[in-house]
Parts: structure tokens; C-alpha cells; sequence
């Protein structure tokens, strides 16, 4: 495509000037209104927020609006193209939370991808805001990212990458066991993939009690005999593959029930024919899975793909609108393992009777998934004693 | 007033969940629409920007979106409140430029005061936005901070305590000499104050060509025989003052043809009464004026103040939705000295064969401000040569 046919295009037409703007919800007319939303009445609220810093809860916008934060050195599929670049997608994720959940977002698109300068820059502007949306930030710096904000600050900080997908996928795993009647910690689990998501994916996994998992990175399965291993790699070999595989993906994948690709990688026909006579395929690595989603469909009897044309679409908008709808609601200061897990059952759950080998998760527009996921994340949030009062 | 009063004043009613939100211009109703916003679409967009980064002025929200940078130092009258107390404030100016300007603006509160911490952060976030707004940071901190962070970038910076409130004056006072019929040259002004309001009316004055400026600060009149001067309050001692006036901020009153107050100072009746028989007022500390206007009415020609409620309103919401207007739609680097001036011709202008001693400045309500300063300001940067070129 050359610069002359964007504006034809229709993705350029509908992005011509962005995708999301500002509004003002009191909108000022006359002398009247001024005085009440700016001088002199403004200092009143200024004045009472000083006497009980929580009340900027109940008097600013605070209390709905996530930052969507980005260094832009990992997104989509198209790796590390710098903030200005990946400012179309924040945006996009922008409008997503607020259609889906109602929350307001603003992407914030960083000039550095220096670890320490993107937790000092977000830590200064977090007064502003009620969460912290991490996106498209690469790993492995991704996790200690995620790591230093939340113990620098008492608002959710939540890398959507890492737990979005995860809760997704748990949520579409729970619900092909239903259908065949074996609980998670029966299950043989394959992640294809040591980066954010399949880090995340093996850790609510294992939260969730699921039996065997083995990961593996671009050089094969992790294993504790491996030399080359650091940080997340390491504590995944520590974790997980009790059984001491070795080899490629697709070696560990004979006799596995589950594959969970959320790599670059290709998995071979023979692969998926080597898995168990209950074989799940999900396949998210997009536009491009790691399996093509026909082939599999030959042999699994769960197929899933990050694909809006094929059935059970593993998409994150099922679950950051709601996750960050229930946290802010009741004032969380953090996304607990507790409020993930409810996440994910409750996103489970709202497939309901309907559940099908063809529908695992629910539709992306399914208008109840953000109320029973926000629901059910300000429960865990309550339960597990991260909430503030509100005023 | 106590907490349980709050919900039923008027002032807090309005700000019930704060003033703004945001809103997507290209709402996602169906998968279709979802893989032109979001996934696979959005691709296009940011490998056209990678390819060409001048495409995200185009393609995302940047050219018309603004952070309103603020560090709590300098809110109002109310002083140091800290970011969270001054939420309400920057709320307010981003409803403003909406409203005003048709710009939309991204209240960004710091939890930090320190300058260069300040800079990190404002820089590194900045390729989200088109321009910055900073707001209610202390001087002298906040001319460094201005300086710095223009140096740093290719966006618009802009500290509207310092340039907009020095507009707005230079505006009303173009209008008021055309009612005297005396050349702007040939006043002797004395302005109260040598803060950030202080320092940028003087420098617009100079930069106008008035005739003789002395500056007041809390110590009385600054001249170049203090031994205390540091910073601006230096370069005041040199560039203004030839008379070598000394004392009392009231001593030199005496004669003088203008008063403008940026201070939190009090003036005596018999100061005013010893003015000039061309006596204007602008009497600008919000919400009590350094000098009574209605005793100052009593004096001088032209009586200016920051409150609504009194003819001839100083209102920086004059400036500032023009100017950004102006800024962005050209794409400018920087405002430049000659868009400022531009902006306060063209506002000065907008009063036309209506001005009148008790109307030298427009309404803040009159709609012809903000797209007539917004024409100036983008003729004068095309001038000036700080624009980026358009696709």
C-alpha cells in the first residue's frame, strides 16, 4: 500500500484523526456554570480533597479512568515499534474499555524503554489516575515492570498481555472440561511460548490446580538441566515439567491433552496427531497461529484461536473491561491471584448451558460478560481485603 | 462546611464523578467493526507510521489532544495542595479546552516537585500528546521546568499561569489605549508581583514596546541595587526599572499610568488616587483583587479584574483554547514570542467597534475568540517557521 491509497482504505478512513476523544460531562454555557466547574467553585473541592484525600475518589474522574500504557517494544505481532506507532492500538484499547466496561482510558505511549525510567514515569503520574493498564510491553522486562509499580503504588497495575489472555484462556479451559468430564488436575498441558502471556498462562494454570504443565521457549521444553535459563524461565523450570521432558514442543505435545500456543512458532500436522484422543488446541498466536485452526480441527475436539473467524475467540476484551470495571468500582489497590481466578470463572460461567465444543467462551459482544466479570472481581477484591473505603 | 454536606452543594453535585470522560469517535458494535479499530486492522495503521512517524498526526489523536501537566505547587489561591487536590483544577481545564477550543485535553497530575523529575516524566510521556499544558507549578520552579521541556521536544510547551494570563492583559491593555489614544510606548506601568504571572506580563510588555515597567515583589520594587535577587527576579532587575525606582510597590504608584496585581498584596485607596488622570486598574488576584474595584472605579479609567462578576473579566480561558488551537492545527513546534503577541492582537481585536472603558477585553462566552486567536496563532507559527508539515 502506498501513502496515496490510506485514505481509501477503509481502516485508515475510520482511524483518520484517532479513534477516541474527550468529553465534558458538565459542560459549561454560562457565567453561572464556569463559577461551579472552575473558579471560584472548583476550590471548594480542591479544598475538601486536601482535608480527605479520598474524597478525589467521589469528586474527579479518577475512580473511572485507567492510564493504557505502552513503550511500544512489543506489539501485536509487530514487535518493537516505538510509542508513536503503537499509539493507534492503545487508543484502541481506549475505546475498548470504555465500550465493553464503561471505563475511561487514556493511552499514555512512553519515549523510553528503560525499566527504571517507565516505573518512574508511571509512578509520578499514577495520582491521575485509578489503574494502570500495561500493554505491548516486551518481556522479560514486562514482569518487573508490573512488579515495582504495584509495590510502588495503591491503584490496580495490570499487564493486560500476561493476565488478560490468561483468564481468558483458564475461562475456555474450564468450560471444555465440563464437556468432558475431567477435572483440570487431570489434564497434560503443552505452552508453547516463555514470553508475557505464556509466563501468565502457567501460572493461573497452576493456580487452578491443572495437573502436568511443560513450557517451552524457542530452543524447546524448559527444564531444570537447562544451562541458559534467567528470571521467569528459571522459576518456570522450578515450576513446572515434573516430569523432566526434554526435547522440542512438539515432542512433549505426544500423548498431551492441551496445547496452548501463544508463540511464533509452527507446530507440524504430526504434532497434533500425537496428542491424546481428547487433545485441545488453543492456538493464539495472531493473525498467524502456530496451528493452523482447520488442520487441528481434524484431531482436537476444542479448538481455539485469537481469530474472530473461527470459533472460541480467545480475545482479552473478555476480560480487561470487567477486571478493571470490579476493581475500580470498589477501590482495589491491586488485581489479586483471587480476583483473577474469579475473573475466569465468572467469564466461564456466562457460557452457561449453551456450552459446546464450538463454544467454550462467549461472544466479545455478549453484553454479559463485563457486569459478571466486574461483579465477581469486586467480590474477591472484598474478600481478600484489598479494597478502600469510599466516600 | 462538613463532609455530610457536601453531596448537596451545588458545586459538589457537578463534580459527582468528576467533570470529563472519554469517548470513542468509532464505536465497535460488531466483529466487523472490531477488526477494523482494533485486531487485525489497526496493523495497517501502525506499520504506515513506523514507515512514516509524520502519519500519526493524521492517524491517531495526537494533533488534537494536549496533557494539562500539573504538580500541585500553585493551585488557585490555595497554593501547595499536592496532585490529588488539584485534579479538580486540571478537570476543569480540560473541560475548558473542550468546551472553548474544541481541543481535547488529558488532565496528568505528578506526585513529585522536583524540576527534573518533572521534565523526566512530562518528556517521556510525551509522544501521546500534541502539546503540553502546564498548570499551578510554583515559580521559580516553573520556568525551569518550561525551558527544559521545550528544549526537549517538538511539541508545544506552554505554562498558561505565565503566557496566558500575560495575553490576556497585553489584549485588554491594546484595547484601553485605543480608547485614550495613547501609544502603548509612552505608559508607565507598574505590575505587582514577580511570580509566573508576573514575569510573563512583563515580558509581553516588553515585548510589546511599553514604555517604562517597574516590578514589585513581596520586598517592594525590584531594582538592580538588591542584593537578593536570584534566577528571573535578576534579569527583572535588568530589564526593567531604567528609572531606578526604589521602595514600596505603592511609591510607584505614584504617577504611573497602569497597575496590573498578580500578588497576593493589598494597595491602599490613596496608591490608587495618586495615579495618573489615565489611571487602568488590573487588579487580577482571584478571588480577592489586590485593589477594590469598585474603590478603583473611583479612580481609574479602566477597572480589570480576575472575577466574573466585574466588567472587563481577565480570563485565561481567552487564550489558551485558541492558542492550542491555533499550535495544533499547524503542527507547531513551539510557541513562539510572535505567536503570543498574535494571539493577544487578535483578542484585542475581537472586541472591535464595541470596545468601551468597561469593555476592553471579550466575554469569555463571546465564540468568536477561540477560532480568531486560533487564525492568528497559526498564521504567526507558519511565520515564525515552527511548523511541521501535514499528510
Amino acid at each position: 500500500m502506498t501513502a496515496s491509497d490510506l485514505p481509501t482504505d477503509p481502516v485508515f478512513a475510520l482511524h483518520r484523526g484517532g479513534k477516541i476523544e474527550m468529553r465534558s460531562t458538565a459542560p459549561v454555557r454560562d457565567a453561572e456554570g464556569l463559577a461551579l466547574a472552575y473558579t471560584p467553585g472548583v476550590a471548594k473541592v480542591c479544598e475538601a480533597i486536601v482535608a480527605d484525600p479520598g474524597l478525589a475518589d467521589t469528586y474527579t474522574w479518577r475512580s473511572h479512568v485507567v492510564a493504557v500504557v505502552s513503550d511500544g517494544t512489543a506489539v501485536l505481532g509487530l514487535g518493537d515499534i516505538g510509542p508513536l506507532a503503537a499509539l493507534p492500538v492503545m487508543e484502541g484499547k481506549a475505546l475498548l474499555f470504555k465500550d465493553f466496561g464503561g471505563i475511561d482510558a487514556v493511552p499514555i505511549v512512553l519515549d523510553t524503554t528503560d525499566v527504571e525510567e517507565i516505573v518512574e514515569t508511571v509512578a509520578h503520574l499514577a495520582p491521575s489516575f485509578g489503574g494502570i493498564n500495561l500493554e505491548d510491553i516486551s518481556a522479560p522486562r514486562c514482569f518487573e515492570v508490573e512488579r515495582m509499580l504495584q509495590e510502588r503504588l495503591d491503584i490496580p497495575v495490570f499487564h493486560d498481555d500476561q493476565h488478560g489472555t490468561a483468564i481468558v484462556v483458564l475461562a475456555a479451559l474450564q468450560n471444555t472440561v465440563r464437556l468432558i468430564d475431567r477435572p483440570l488436575s487431570d489434564l497434560r498441558v503443552v505452552v508453547s511460548g516463555a514470553g508475557a502471556a505464556g509466563v501468565a498462562v502457567t501460572k493461573i494454570l497452576l493456580e487452578a490446580g491443572l495437573g502436568e504443565i511443560a513450557v517451552g521457549d524457542s530452543k524447546g521444553i524448559i527444564h531444570s538441566g537447562r544451562g541458559d535459563l534467567e528470571g521467569m524461565k528459571e522459576w518456570i523450570a522450578g515450576a513446572t515439567n515434573s516430569a523432566g521432558l526434554t526435547g522440542s514442543i512438539e515432542d512433549a505435545m505426544r500423548g498431551a491433552d492441551v496445547f496452548i500456543g501463544v508463540s511464533a512458532g509452527r507446530v507440524a500436522e504430526a504434532a497434533v496427531a500425537s496428542m491424546s484422543s481428547d487433545a485441545m488446541v488453543f492456538s493464539l498466536a495472531n493473525p498467524d497461529p502456530e496451528v493452523d485452526p482447520l488442520m487441528a480441527a481434524r484431531y482436537a475436539k476444542v479448538v481455539a484461536t485469537g481469530r474472530s473467524d473461527f470459533p472460541n475467540q480467545i480475545n482479552n476484551v473478555l476480560a480487561f473491561p470487567g477486571i478493571f470495571k470490579g476493581a475500580l468500582e470498589v477501590g482495589a489497590t491491586q488485581i489479586t491471584k483471587g480476583m483473577k481466578l474469579a475473573a475466569a470463572n465468572a467469564l466461564a460461567k456466562v457460557v452457561g448451558d449453551d456450552v459446546a465444543f464450538d463454544h467454550v467462551i462467549p461472544s466479545v459482544f455478549d453484553q454479559r460478560v463485563a457486569p459478571s466479570v466486574a461483579e465477581a472481581v469486586s467480590k474477591a477484591a472484598r474478600e481478600d481485603g484489598v479494597v478502600r473505603p469510599r466516600r
